[in-house]
Parts: structure tokens; sequence; C-alpha cells
């Protein structure tokens, strides 16, 4: 049966018009081109102005490097309105988060005031969000503290530490101006939200853990962030626990829960959580002044420096071996913060149903980075908590920033010696408030519920931060990402297809109850491209089906397998391996007196066994459009073959009455 | 438009028979036990004796675990004589071979015939392959020379480098045994043909440069062996080329390509390259003999010490910092000496029909090795030259290497003396042929024309090995070669499909170029599964299709876009991030006013959707299970929208009488 000449397919109306086409030739260059272009340029960003002409296409493309040009001259006062609470909002928002996140990263605090004035302007200029808010972010504040001093003591070697803070920022924004440039964006999309979701929790919960420092009053402290050492740390000192800190620092922290809490249930009470910090550091630094608390164990901030940001150009450090350590701390921080910066982008840009193109965000992220890291800032992103804020506060465009960073210009110039009363454990008390609401318990159950593989990587992230450290719980959930996709290649599925009832469909049997099989042909449906990693278990597997199926006819229905259909839709790509496996699969069912017929196969498979000259080997003629054709074909063929049969049972003679 | 009400599909006369059903909640215990099953167990090993009972159970197990007890009860006369004449054959080359290969890795020759001896019949017991004849093999036997090479002298610390490559050979078997048994087998698939082509064709060209060494008649020679360094020790040495050395050398390579030519030509001619080599050195031996070359600068083997293997099992290293660099020289030379031993018994398992379980063959190669660490032998697999000779003589069963094991016992016993003047420069000339023919530029060819980035992997390896060392090979192509899976998920393709006359079929329109668009319905076909590293750009992608659509509907027909529908046959699978792309495409969608329709999810994405309800907010009743019909209702609909715009602008009151 399997040798029926291909001449029978004359016979099945098979019309011209319903071949599979082999794709015409492309030349290697073209090919390459597209793939180029789909690859690193998805977006044809360059459309808008390709139609254009001369001067006007100048500006066009000058636009699109500055969007500032694109919105600065239909701006109006309405929008400036709007941009200046929004930006009053933040800057309330940004200047307790900026002090108490730089203490976190153990850098001085007036190094987050600095930081919410120059990479704001920049983002302005570059950026092409209208919601982001920018500022510094706990999680690499964390990580930017906790690598460097593993070598560098904050303490001791307080001018180094500073030059290693911005020599890494330097290094981030290299990084994320490189990769936006280099249009290599789609790196940030190998974090999925799973991954974001351990990690960011496990990041949080570690930095919650090292609050407890501040909140405890507790002036030594261990500088590991994995559980176990953070709570021996505790722990062994609970003598040393200042009960005037932890009073002040539970009161604050309900204080500033609370109002977390009202302006979630009602978004028009959102001022609330937004003015709520620099309320606390008020009626904070209030309190210690009137009540001379400092004496009494409660610590603050002490001096602030009064004025700009001072040039940090020549204190970069470009030799090792402490180049190295920065280079190191800024691709790892400048990754997360990218990531977070971009999701956040991307987040409100669907919201207001506008477009962001990820790469030249990146750019403005690398540009706002390096650009602060010569003015004494350290690592800016686009925190979400700070965006959502400014997003409430109905701002319209990145003017919003320019707001904030005039109010900080201000608060450096004039008010800086307000926050020399402001007690630390006030500090804590805000990251606190802050972290918990990263941990987001419901997001991690959503995964449970839908996907097993994703709630298993978001544990392993958070496990692996929680424990280890924030790098390892990164390595663990980005491998665990990464094998998750291999392993689907490895072992994509096949399905048995049937028909369904009263259509041309053929589909799963398994998802589909009353799909029907048809007796001596065999359906099956692969699910993945074939590739190297694929090809060995796919044939194999194909055997497998085909041998059950065989057992399967022979008890039941007393026939045998003629036909071996592939039906090809999934089958989007395919390598060599895949096409020797198409070859040897075809030979191996050769010998079994099988044919194989493919259905539905796609440009590449048809174009690579065209070049390979398997598809001689399997027959332009056994390859059909549909599934419902190959079937069409196998049923007229079995019914030839029967007819022959009862022919030649009666007879060669009778055969012209036939 | 896009808020038609859902109503309206009552009408279209979709049968429930024809709905996409939800598939029933499985347990997670039974998915991931089915999942496991598939991945670990695709090929359902216990499936032949489950359903046997007691007795014949155990000895159905038994026969699983070694093989030998399947085919020796019905082990004929008429077999052995093939057998035996098969055995000879590849012991006349596994002769010549082994002390080469030897040689190749800095040991003493006459472990290459300890090791045709134990593993061998080792490999008779357990292994399931026919036609695999086993034995040392090039690649391996000089990455273990250069490997260890590095860190121990084999001149100045012969005992301490013997013992590790005896501890590196135990270290491969543990690893090939462990992954068998731990059903990792899958681990070799993800050395693809490309990278193995390209691999084993630099390591080819390694191997023949090393050879110039004997070929030349050198004595001092670079330890590394990338290109460069082997040319310049060669070109530094001009004046200590010995030319008796190249003589006999040029002389007995073209001998042994000669007749290598000859048996390609003619199948029946193949005893002539299979006995070539022992030939060669017979020849050789006895020309030194008579000669007394050896006292002319030609370098001979000299004394080989008679007798069986002595165990080995005290000399194994198991204490750093030795055992780190036997251990990692285990890892690699293991990893490759089973791709090439996997490889080959597939190959021939194929031309003859039968099944081989990559993971038993696994088992049988870790515990050869094993046995053999023991017993003074170094790395063995089934190599392919050997086991083409072996196939080509007739072989029947794994008998063949009992009597190849026998051959090189009575060699061991009796012969060792007879190859005390074999010239080095023979060993040389017949590594040199052997490895002219891994040289496969053939198929490295072949790979350019069907398929570009694959040839690219393949040139990678090449000139990693080449230039680089035989380790950066082969990162460099493992890497390449999954950096191209991950790229794959990371783009895929969309397309527009269109109906193809005459069918219900719907096709992508640049393949078929006859496929016809629907006006106001734009068909997207997805080429993949929807995952995090994906999901971002799938949903940019389709906006920027749609706005394509839009611009042209708008320029070329004055006529707007009211229906996406997008083709999930080749969406396979889908992760969270995919299901939160399907939820932001639909609502962005909305916001445009344009109706999302799904035809034909797989049971991962409805079962997902589901659990997720997202598949509310796209509604069921959007869901088709075909493209055709999702099409079907989309012009029904804008049918009756055309048709209601018509009565609303003839006024209500006409309403009835249309």
């Amino acid at each position: 049966m399997g040798n029926t000449d291909v001449g029978y397919m004359a016979g099945t109306g098979v019309e011209m018009s319903r071949r599979v086409p082999i794709p015409p030739a492309r030349s290697f260059f073209d090919t390459f081109c597209s793939n180029l272009k789909e690859t690193f340029f998805p977006d044809d960003p360059f459309r808008q102005f390709k139609k254009e002409k001369g001067g006007r296409r100048a500006i066009r493309a000058l636009q699109y490097f500055f969007p500032i040009l694109e919105w600065a001259p239909s701006y109006t006062f309405s929008f400036f309105r709007a941009d200046l609470i929004a930006g009053i909002t933040i800057a309330s928002l940004a200047i307790p988060q900026g002090i108490s996140y730089a203490k976190l990263a153990n850098l001085p605090p007036i190094l987050g005031l600095y930081s919410s004035f120059v990479p704001p302007l920049v983002y302005a200029m570059l950026g092409s969000s209208k919601d982001l808010a920018v500022g510094t972010v706990a999680v690499p504040s964390l990580l930017i503290g906790s690598m460097l001093g593993k070598e560098v003591s904050a303490a001791k070697e307080p001018v180094l530490y500073l030059q290693l803070a911005f020599t890494a920022t330097f290094f981030a924004g290299v990084l994320q101006a490189s990769l936006g440039l280099l249009r290599l964006g789609f790196i940030v999309d190998f974090l999925s939200h799973a991954t974001i979701v351990g990690f960011m929790g496990g990041a949080a919960t570690v930095v919650c853990l090292q609050q407890l420092k501040g909140i405890m009053g507790l002036e030594h402290f261990t500088t590991s962030t994995d559980l176990i050492s953070v709570l021996r740390s505790i722990f062994s000192q609970v003598h040393q626990w200042k009960w005037e800190s932890v009073v002040l620092g539970c009161g604050f922290l309900s204080f500033l829960l609370a109002t977390r809490i009202l302006s979630k249930r009602r978004a028009k009470f959102f001022w609330l959580s937004a003015a709520a910090p620099l309320t606390s550091v008020v009626l904070g630094s209030l309190l210690v002044y009137l009540s001379h608390a400092e004496s009494h164990g409660v610590q603050v901030i002490g001096h602030l420096k009064k004025g700009l940001n001072p040039l940090s150009l020549t204190g970069l450090i470009f030799s090792p071996p402490h180049m190295i350590l920065a280079l190191k701390t800024g691709m790892i921080t400048g990754i997360i913060a990218l990531a977070e910066g971009i999701a956040v982008g991307r987040s409100f840009a669907m919201f207001k149903n506008y477009h962001i193109d990820g790469n030249k965000e990146m750019i403005a992220f690398g540009a706002m980075n390096i650009a602060g890291s010569l003015t004494s800032c350290y690592l800016t992103t686009g925190p979400f908590s700070r965006s959502a804020v400014n997003y409430n506060a109905g701002c319209k465009t990145a003017m919003s920033n320019v707001v904030m960073a005039v109010a900080v210009m201000i608060t450096l110039l004039l008010l800086t010696p307000l926050f020399h009363y402001t007690p630390l454990v006030v500090l804590s008390s805000i990251i606190l408030s802050a972290m918990l609401g990263l941990i987001d318990y419901e997001a991690a159950f959503h995964l449970l519920k839908v996907d097993k593989v994703d709630f298993c990587v978001c544990i392993g992230a958070f496990i692996g931060v929680v424990f280890g450290s924030v790098e390892i719980g990164l390595v663990v959930a980005v491998l665990a990402s990464i094998l998750r996709v291999l392993l689907f290649i490895a072992r994509p599925r096949t399905t048995i297809l049937g028909n369904i009832p009263n259509s041309m469909a053929y589909r799963r049997i398994d998802q589909y109850p009353g799909a029907q099989s048809i007796s001596g042909v065999l359906v099956l449906g692969i699910d993945a491209p074939i590739y190297f990693a694929n090809s060995n278990y796919l044939r194999e597997r194909i055997f497998r089906w085909i041998e059950e199926e065989e057992e399967r006819l022979r008890v039941n229905e007393k026939t045998s397998l003629h036909y071996v259909i592939l039906d090809m839709g999934a089958v989007t790509s395919i390598d060599t391996s895949g096409i020797s496996m198409m070859k040897e699969t075809k030979k191996a069912l050769e010998k079994r007196d099988l044919q194989l017929l493919l259905a539905n196969p796609g440009t590449e498979v048809m174009k690579k066994l065209n070049n390979s000259k398997v598809l001689e080997i399997i027959g332009h003629d056994w390859i059909f459009l549909t599934v419902a054709d190959a079937v069409g074909a196998c049923t007229f063929m079995l019914h030839t073959a029967k007819a022959e049969n009862l022919i030649r049972e009666n007879g060669p003679n009778d055969g012209n009455i036939v």
C-alpha cells in the first residue's frame, strides 16, 4: 500500500490551486535583511518620517530623538496647571523617599535629593512616557549597598565608596543606552512577569528586614541580606533595642499604611498616600526637635549640605580592581532598574492608549544615568509608586518631572537644614510601607491558579533572594525561565487529530470529545517547530503513536494502518536536524509499508524541504493544503485499493466489467 | 462596531458542536505526572512488560536491563559465523587504531589494546545496538591529552597522568550512567547536527595538525592545540624535519587514502579499508626491522608489556586538587563520547529498522567506562568508523564485540612483541586518514544551502575549535544553538492570512499568492507559543499590523477595519505573561472600537484563558473552531450592521418594510 503509485493522485481531483506552493527563492541578502529588521526593528521606528522629505524629515528625526520637541510646541497653560500639581505632589514624595533610599544604599542622604534633580530634567527631554516620574528605587539601591559593601566599607572608606557608586551608575547608564542603541531591548523581556513578581517580593522582604535595623534603633548590623543572617543579627542584640525608636517607627508605619489603604479604597484620596511620607518627615522632625529625642538614642539625619549637585566627573574610577566591582554592580542594577522603568512606562502607556518605544526609552534611561553619574547622582529609573502618584495627580506630559526637579532644587538651595532633626526611624517606616506594597501575594496566587510552572519560577526567585542573595535569586529565576522555554522546545506535544462532525476541521481528539478518527489513516498534529533539540524525540514519538494505533486497529477493528498524515500547521520553523528527521521518518515509514502525507506545511518548511531535496523523497504530490484534503486522498486510495483487491480476487478477466 | 452585541451570534447559525470546549479540569497531580512521563519517559520503556505477570514479568525486566538475555537464547550458528567474521575484521582495525589513539592522549600505547578488551565485553551484555563496535575515539583522546596535559606533564609525571586518565574515565562513566538512569538523555540532543559537524571537523583538523609531529618526526612539540601555535611550532623547527619519517608517512597515508576511496566507491571492497591499517602496521614494522630505520631517526613504539589488563582501582584519585581536573575532563569528554556513541547507535538502528533506547544505551556506556576505569582502560564509546566496518562485515549481534575482545586478548597475551618495531609515523598516518574522513565539507555545504543559521553555528564551532580550543568551540556552538532557539521564541512570525479560493482554508498571503483577504476583517496568524519572551513583541506587532491594515483600507478602499481574528492554531502553549498579553490586546482593541475574535485555540490556551478569567473578558462567543467560522460570523455581522444603517438612514418608520 505504501508503494501505491503517486499516479493515483491525478484521479483525486486535487486542483492545482490547492497545491502547496514552493516559495519563490529569495536572495540570501533579502532574507537576511528582513530577518534582521524583524529582530531589531520590529516596530519599524522610522516608518513615520520615511515619507517626509528634506527639512521636514530632519525635524521629524529630531522629534524622534528628542520627544520634547514633539509635545513642547503644542504645550498649553491648562497642561501646565495639571503638570504643576502633579509635579509638586511627586516632589513631596520624592524628597523623603530619595533620602530613605540613599540610606538603603549606604550613601549620604543628600544624594537622594541630588538624584531627583538632574535625571528628571534629562528624562523630560528624551523620554517618551507622559506618566513616568523619575527617581531612585529601593531594590537597586539595596543591591548597590550590598554589592559594593562586600568589598568596600561605606563607613571606613566613604570617598571610595561614593566614587564606586557613581562609577556603577555610569556603567549602568552606558549599558542601558547601548542596549537601546543596539536595539537589544528584548533582553529585558527575558525577565518574565513571574520572575519579576518573585524577585520583587523577595527583594522587598529583604529590604523590609534591613529596615528592622532602623526601627529597632540598632547601630551594628550584618552586611548580609539573607533572612537567616538578618534575624540572627537582630535577635543577638535584643538588649540593644531602643523602645523610643520602636514606638516612633511603629506609629509612623501605622499612619503610612492607614493612608495607603484609604487611598487604595478611594481613588480621589490618592493625595493622602502621596503626602503622607512628607507629613511623617515633618511631624517626626518636629517631634525630635521639641523632645530632644536625638540625645535619647533616636538617630537623626544630621547636617545636610546646602547647594546644588557638585560635579563628580573626576571621581569616576576606570582602573582595576575597583572598576570591575563597579562594572558588575552597574550591569546588574542597570538591568533591574531598566526592567522596572520599561514595565512602568509600558503599563501607563497602555492605560492612556499611546505607544512607547522600548529601545528609545532605554536610551533615555541610559542618558539620564550617565548625566547623573557626572553630577553626583546615583542610579535612577521610573519607580512604579511615584509614577502611579504622578498619573493619579493628573500629569499631562513629562513637564511634571521638570516641576519636581525645580521643587527639589529649591529644597536643595534653601530647605536642607530643615531635615537635620528628621529621625532615621521615620525613613525606615517610609521604606517599609513602600516595600510591603511590593510583596504581591495576590499575583503569586494568580500564578498558582493559572500556571504552575510560572508559580515555581516565581517562588524560586523569591526563595533565592530571601535565603541566598539578590543576585542568586535573579540567576535562579532567569535560568528557570529559559529552561522552561527549552523544555517546551525539547518536548513538544504530538496529538492524534480527528474530524469534527459536520466540518472539514481536524482537531485534537482529547480536546474535542466528538472528533472522529478515520480507519486506516493516522492524523498526527505536531505542536512545535522541529529543531535539533526535539527532532530525535519527535521521530521516536511519532513511531510510538504509529505502533499504538497499529495495535489498536489490529485488536479492535482487525484492519491495518496505511497512511500517516502529519499536520504541519504548527511547525512554523525547521532546521537541518528537523529536515533530516523528516527524511528518516519517510524512509522508516516506507520500510513499514506506510505512506507519509504532509498537510499545511508553512513557507519555511517547504523552502527547506525543497532546498535539501527531501521534497523529492517525500513527493510533492503527497503534500496537501489541509488535513481534510490529505484525508480525502487517503480514503479515495483506500477505496480504489479495495476495488482492485476485489478485481484481483475475482480474476483479471472480470476487470473490464467492473 | 466593536461594541456590537454578542447577541448577534445567535443568528449566525454556529452549532453548539462547533464551539471550542473548555477542557475539563484535571487535577494538578495528574497533569504533573503526565508531563513528567512525557518529559522523562517519552518512549514508555516499561510498556512491554506492563501486561505480563509474575515470573514472566521478572524475566522481561531482566531482559530489559540486560539485552543479551533477549538475543542469546535464540542465537544460532549462522549468526555466530557472521559475527566471527565481523569481529575479526574490527579487531584488525581496533589494534592499530587503539595504539594510535592512546598515543594521541599521551597515554602508553598498550592502553589502546586494554581498552579494546574489557569495555566491549561489558557493552555486549548491556548494549542494545546490534551494530555498534566499542573502542576508543580520536577527539576525546585528544581532549584528554590536552586537558590533562595543561596541568600534569605525561612525560614528567607518567604515573599521576595515568591515574588522572583513569579517574577521568571513571567520572565520564558515572556521568553517562547517571544521565541514563535519570533519563536526562535529551541533554545530548542539545548538541545539534550542525554543532557536531562543525565541532568534529574542527577537532579532526586539530588532530591532523597534531599528527604533523609524527609525520615530520619531531621530538618537541607545543602542548596547545590551536592552529597558530601548531604551525608556529612546526615551522620554527624546519631543520629538525626528518625526511625518512616524511617519506614513510606520506607513503602510508597515500596507501590508506587509496584503499578508503576504493572501498567508498564499491561497498564490497569495504574490507580493503578495514584491513589497510593493520597491513600498514605490519609493512611498516617489517620495513623498520629490516632497514634498522629506528636508528636513523624513525621513532618506534618500543616495548609493549605482555599480559591482560592490570587492575587500576587503587589508582583512582578522589582528592583535590587533581580530582577537579579529572572531573572536568571526564564531564566534557564523557558528553562528547556519549553524543558520538548515541548518534552511531541510532543511525544503524534506523538502517536495520530496530529501536534503540537512548537512555538505556547511556547506562551501557556508563557501565563499560566505569568497568574500564577499574581495569586500566581509558574512555571508550562507539566510534563511527569501526561500527561502519562492523555493519559492512555483516555483524548480527553484539557478539562481534566479544569476538573482537577475544582477538585483542590473544594479541595481548601473545603478540605484543610484534609491535616493537612499529614506526610512530605509521600510527600518525592511520590517524590522519581516519580524521580526513571526519572533515565533512559536504555536510557543511548542505547546511549552507538549506539553513544559513545552522551553517553559522557549524562554522562557529569549527573556528572555535581550530583557533581557540576544543572546549571553546563546543561552548560557542552550544550557546549559538540555544540562542537560536531563544531568538525563535523571542521573535515569532505573525502573518496576514487570506482565504484560498474554493476552500474554507485560510493561509499566509505571502506564501499563497491567490489567497484573498476580506474587507473589514484582519486575519492574523501567530506562529509560536506566547511566552514572556515574546508577549511584548507580539502585542506591539499585532498593533502594527492593525495600523498598517487601517491605513491601507483608508487609502485604497475608503472603508475601515471592524474585526481582528487571531488564528491561534500554532499557539500551542501560553504562560501567564501570554495570558496578560491577550487581556491587554482585547482591552486596547476595544478602545479602538475593534472586535477581537480567536480561532482554533488549543487545550492549554483555553484552559488558561478560563482559569485566569480572561475568557470572560474576551467572551466565549467570540472564540471559533476555525478561521472560516470566525470570518463567517464577521461577514454576517457586517451585513447586518449595513442593513441596520440602511434602516436608520431611511428613518425608523420604514423599518418594517425592509
